[in-house]
């Protein structure tokens, strides 16, 4: 029997205890053990909850219980979780979470500690939620020098950029339909301007590439800035608008790694990712390329990814897993900005302007062709292009969106 | 350092052995441990090649030395495979494969001899080629009750659909292109007839549902009977025709698994995987659904695999993985015939045995509406019939085509 305390009981938590209570026979056949929540620490009243009885206020009844060995923390945030995931480890618990945000900011110095103490820290929930990718990253593809590692690592803004798409009403109206529905926050700029998306690319670089990438340090761009012009011209394009992570080895051996929208392929398996699903493309020199596909977020799929990292605890009571990697020097990730891409760009500067910069270029669109379109508005796609060259080459005219084209 | 030993050099064997010195430094890296080829066991000649001083042609070589830890079993087949699998287990080695044949037929058996030995018998190769699959269901599901897995498990079948389907060329003219492309073999029976697919879904079903399923005994369909008639009645029910293995719970706790062409939608992201691509997708109660995408056949990729599992096999020197599955009873398995689906039907028959048969169906086609029709052809869906009411409702019909509608 291996006991397990759960902090915080939100949406994750309380999906976690449910998750272990309702598939608790084929749980303790796959752990070869049974397990058995002990506590729950929050400091919400849960009277009224089957769970109620084992709720605790003090996070030290479980620390210094030594039958605890293994605490799920799904607190969130960098700040009480940090210290409670840090003092779990100290106290030689292995410690699974959900939290992006800390493992983003804090995973080389919690995984240290959990190496020094000989105990597990699993995160497979922080990156596509219920998706298997962390683990598929770490144990499946270990032949492999991966060269790159990109993907829809969001559902609020996959949901909102394809119902754009599919409804054709623009971004504010689908926003407020996705608070309604539960698929936004009422306060989503995490989401929106791709804060959450940029703490899991950076968590999947560290993986991929072995060292740390600090998710304030990297370029980030959100999908507020999409309109519904460039979604009709991304179509012309045969292309999709989505907002992408991603991260690649660049030919001199430095990394790149950002947030951003991009115009990506119909042809492509990833364009026909949409709603609220998360896809995730990983490229290897000996496997070419894979996906991993499903749901990114959500109660039970988060908590299928949690569940399974306990199992994994308990079935590595005494032989740690390897996963790691190690602080990253200054310049080790190279500022996307400074990395050649093809770009869209939509203009109301004439073809003056655009000649003069570009020279001769295939328009998607050209004035009156369209009838959302803004005044005198022209679209086109430029050659490789950083996007410092862009500023400079663009800095007369009057750009109303450039985004990457994969 | 740890030796190990390749047995059989053709396509994946050699493959290993190249993947393993190109990524050497990222794979001791990723081991924990250098990893060295110290035997290559085959019956050709490999002179000129840079790994001919470690041939030999005698597997009690390897089978008696004790410094060989892992076992690479690229042989193929059951007859010497299953021999040298078996021989190596016993004396104390772990064994990777890539043999599906061999794992969907005794792989119960030998994963018993590997509990019994403490060591390790690992096939992530065996399904899926280089696409993590094995391990995601054995380690990252495992908080799941798994209800269903299905999928395009043979490349060849697929990019012969696909090809029908884009280019509209008939199924033995694209054949023909596809052996002379390398993507068939000389003999492609064991591809086209959906036995390497049965192979393939017999293993994800063990390991699924925990007992083995014989891929002699479930119902198996290939795609030899797949006409350019049907590609087009498919594509106007908005569904593409794919070859899919599928095995599922049945409500009774039974199961069924089988091999048959199915029309799946467009809307799916399954029918988005074309040409020589493989796709799985599995549904569990917490997670719901989730699809990997990959290259599920080739030298690299599958080597990719085979080395993941080889260094897993170096990790797991004193802990064995937990992998396997019980005997199954009789009945265990449910014939496919005897499980209600949707049928698309393409009959010779007139409407009035269709109506006597069906009562009103909504036809997909009609004679003379499609130019490369047979005589008096009509096409069309049925409701939900088991394969058994479905034969005898058209015992008297000409049925030219009967699928599955997924």
């Amino acid at each position: 029997m291996v006991n397990i305390a759960i902090l915080g009981f939100g949406t994750v938590g309380s999906g976690v205890a449910e998750v272990m209570e309702e598939n608790a026979q084929s749980i303790s056949h796959n752990a070869a053990e049974d397990i058995r929540v002990k506590y729950i620490v929050d400091i919400r009243d849960l009277s009224g909850s089957p769970f109620a009885d084992k709720l605790t206020r003090d996070f030290s009844v479980v620390e210094n219980d030594p039958e605890v060995q293994v605490v799920v923390e799904t607190i969130g945030g960098a700040t009480v979780a940090y210290e409670y995931t840090k003092r779990a480890l100290l106290a030689g618990k292995s410690v699974v979470t959900s939290n992006k945000e800390l493992v983003a900011t804090r995973g080389h110095e919690l995984l240290e500690i959990a190496k020094r103490k000989n105990v597990n820290y699993l995160f497979e929930a922080s990156v596509g939620g219920g998706i298997p990718i962390i683990r598929p990253i770490t144990q499946c593809l270990t032949a492999n020098e991966l060269d790159e590692i990109y993907g829809i690592l969001n559902g609020t803004t996959n949901y909102i950029l394809t119902r754009m798409i599919t409804d054709g009403a623009p971004f504010a109206e689908i926003l407020k339909d996705a608070q309604r529905l539960g698929y936004a926050e009422a306060d989503p700029t995490a989401d929106i301007e791709g804060l959450d998306a940029a703490r899991k690319i950076c968590i999947l670089a560290d993986l991929c590439f072995g060292k740390s990438v600090d998710p304030e340090s990297i370029s980030v761009e959100g999908i507020s800035g999409v309109t519904l012009e460039d979604i009709e011209y991304a179509r012309r394009l045969g292309c999709k608008l989505k907002l992408l992570g991603r991260a690649y080895r660049l030919p001199d051996g430095h990394i790149t790694a950002y947030v951003a929208p991009h115009l990506i392929s119909k042809t492509s398996l990833l364009s026909n990712v949409d709603g609220v699903m998360n896809g995730i493309v990983v490229h290897g020199n000996a496997l070419g390329e894979c996906m991993f596909y499903g749901a990114g977020a959500g109660k039970r799929p988060t908590a299928s990814a949690v569940v399974a990292d306990v199992i994994d605890a308990v079935k590595h009571m005494k032989a740690r897993k390897y996963i790691g990697w190690e602080e990253s020097e200054p310049g080790w990730v190279v500022n996307a900005e400074d990395v050649k891409t093809r770009w869209y760009i939509r203009t109301g500067s004439g073809l003056e302007k655009i000649g003069r910069a570009f020279g001769d270029v295939r328009l998607i669109s050209y004035p009156g062709d369209y009838p959302g379109a803004g005044p005198g508005e022209y679209a086109f796609a430029t050659p490789e292009l950083t996007g410092r060259e862009l500023s400079a080459k663009t800095s007369t005219m009057e750009i109303r969106s450039r985004f990457r084209i994969l």
